[in-house]
């Protein structure tokens, strides 16, 4: 069994990748650019929003990932660029460009990303000064890959980054990964914007393979809100800087552990840090006859404000888990169901599972809810994390202005 | 032409309709238990939740519709009856049965409805020694009709009833309707419980037809925060006081069209009054390929909590619509898209259709907020109302307790 443990430095931490950040006015304050790059070319894999609605920078990917090996990403914080026309993505690529310029590339080389507002056009002086300066600050200590993920934030409040050494046949692999929240998220293709570095050497299909079960069970099990993001972004590279001969067998199986083990770190933390979060929500469903309607189920229940608005205010209100379960349009069996709150049986043979109201009242107290919900019809299960629903979001939402 | 107007009385302004109430306990404060009584057999029509987790009470009611025509109706708030197992079933038997000893009738011609906690046993007691108080205060005074509106509220604000009149081919028939809301309130079969009455003689075939049309652009449209109830329930009694040969030709449509109207005005009190709630939202969807996928999309920006609490900020921050559009799952092609907010053009061709930000800022003032979304691939339209949400729909739900 290989291992892997957990070393600073985020996306910086695997070996070939510098990073850079700046403050270059699109958000009010703090650094709102980045750039990370590789010392060689790295294979990409990548998994983008299914939003109809793509932002600029998300079409212009979609379209270097396929040229092969990337170089360099380029992210602004602030400015979405989304729903801009034709325009944000002649500003896409300009970003592109510029970074090329800087970094001595082409700029089929650089990937870009963007998040904050939809529907502004992004202030291209500010963002091309912001590129010059950021250039000249790249580096790979442990501050430098911080750096990388604190430019990355619009509403987070505090950046979200990890680093995995593994050791296997020999060999070490480190993997990096920065990633930011915290509204408009919701489970899909990819959830967010998350970058991933490794030194690891994989041919470009088996590093998409990789990078597609790992966030299926991490990025795409999580919602804050149910809103599903025209940005969203999860970017895998690896520079293969840690040796030249492709992982494989026990090596290959480390990886995809090692990688899931950060996708899903890095996605607890997105739901943690989620608008107004005061508690980590695990929903469970258990026994359903297809993974696909266990899934619809946990996203159900995980969507709902009652259950949400429940769990802020400490109230084991189940009823709430239930019928949110119940309004699915997955057929149900009420007498086979069973739910279990933080471990305690609440809900069975269409009845309460309790003889007093005093047994459950303590139940939703402390950060973490876990949510048992045991269909009895067949043998699929699926798993959602998400976070409560607090005054505080809606204060946030209401107020964070266009 | 038909016409109709509005006249006070609600339930039991129709001919031969008593209602009475009472507070027996059940909530803390206020009525909590209502009857309504026809003094003839009443063609039934019935409209119920499609959650898989169906309340005692619409279980039974399910069974009652079948038998034949209703005289008399048994409401409770505070408790919903719901997941309350066997149990629950002879307690709404039993609240049938007393209803039925006190007004001389047989216990299969009285509907039974509960709305308010899920998952705790009636307080049979309280319920019994109500249906006795109320059935002493039976009367058809306009106030009478607001008792019973009242008896039925939970976290509602205010009562919710209207009574129409309709003159047709020399025939005065009279239509009457309560209502309540105002949580887990969400587009279904029938959503919430509304009562409504009318001395129109009608086969129960084309009773059940008039209802279900006038539900479907109405109750069904409506959402507050998309989280549909364990015992939602419409229920429409037509005793044929006002004349005894059926309605047909320009009176059935005349009868439809008030009917339609009453179930309209009901569903938007509703809204106005959902928990939290300080703007009435009207969402229109048009030029989609089916009505289902315009009423899909209209309900994702209806239910997403990035757009509510944008509008409960007053911040035409129509990315989030967009955004929340383009998560629907629907195919759409973004240069056809065009979103008016009050009647102003926001976005076309793929981007902004105003020049400066100051154009739409006061977008979002006032009390009625029209959002119509032109998708222009075809020619099917939905519409969907809500309101926003505000950090008083958390406080309320997060202490709203068991």
């Amino acid at each position: 069994m290989a291992k892997y443990r957990e070393i600073p430095g985020g996306v910086v931490a695997p070996l070939g990748f510098l990073a850079g950040a700046c403050a270059c006015g699109i958000k009010q304050e703090g650094y709102d650019l980045a750039l990370l790059l590789s010392n060689r070319p790295a294979q990409t894999a990548a998994l983008f929003t299914s939003n109809q609605m793509v932002a600029a920078p998300v079409k212009l990917n979609k379209e270097t990932v396929k040229k092969g090996p990337t170089r360099a990403l380029v992210v602004n914080s602030g400015n979405a660029n989304a729903c801009t026309g034709p325009q944000g993505y002649l500003n896409a690529m300009a970003m592109a460009e510029a970074t090329a310029r800087e970094l001595g590339l082409s700029s089929s080389e650089v990937l870009v990303a963007s998040t904050g507002i939809i529907g502004q056009p992004l202030p291209m002086e500010k963002v091309i000064a912001g590129i010059k300066e950021a250039s000249k600050k790249m580096g790979r200590d442990p501050e430098h890959g911080t750096s990388f993920a604190r430019a990355i934030m619009t509403t987070d409040t505090r950046p979200k980054e990890l680093a995995l050494k593994i050791e296997v046949e020999g060999r070490t692999i480190t993997l990096g990964g920065a990633a930011k929240g915290a509204g408009m998220i919701s489970p899909s293709m990819a959830t967010m914007l998350a970058f991933i570095t490794t030194d690891a050497t994989l041919p470009k299909k088996q590093l998409q393979e990789c990078l597609r079960n790992a966030v299926k069970r991490s990025f795409n099990q999580i919602t804050v809100d149910g809103h599903m993001s025209t940005n969203d972004t999860v970017i895998l590279q690896a520079n293969g800087a840690s040796g030249e001969s492709s992982l494989r067998g026990e090596g290959l199986i480390a990886f995809q552990e090692a990688l899931e083990h950060l996708c899903q770190k890095l996605a607890r933390a997105i739901v943690e840090d989620g608008e107004g979060a005061t508690k980590f929500v695990r929903i469970r469903v258990e026994g359903a006859k297809r993974e696909k309607e266990a899934s619809i189920i946990a996203r159900a229940i995980a969507n709902s404000p009652l259950v949400k608005t429940a769990i802020n205010g400490e109230d084991p209100n189940w009823g709430r888990i239930i019928s949110a379960a119940g309004a699915a349009g997955i057929t149900l069996d009420e007498k086979r169901l069973r739910l279990y709150i933080n471990g305690s049986r609440i809900f069975e043979g269409g009845m309460p599972a309790y003889s007093s109201s005093q047994e459950t009242q303590d139940l939703m107290r402390g950060e973490e809810v876990n949510l048992l919900l045991e269909l009895g019809l067949g043998y699929a299960d699926a798993e959602v994390w998400t976070c409560d629903l607090s005054e505080k979001y809606v204060t946030i939402n209401a107020k964070y202005h266009t």
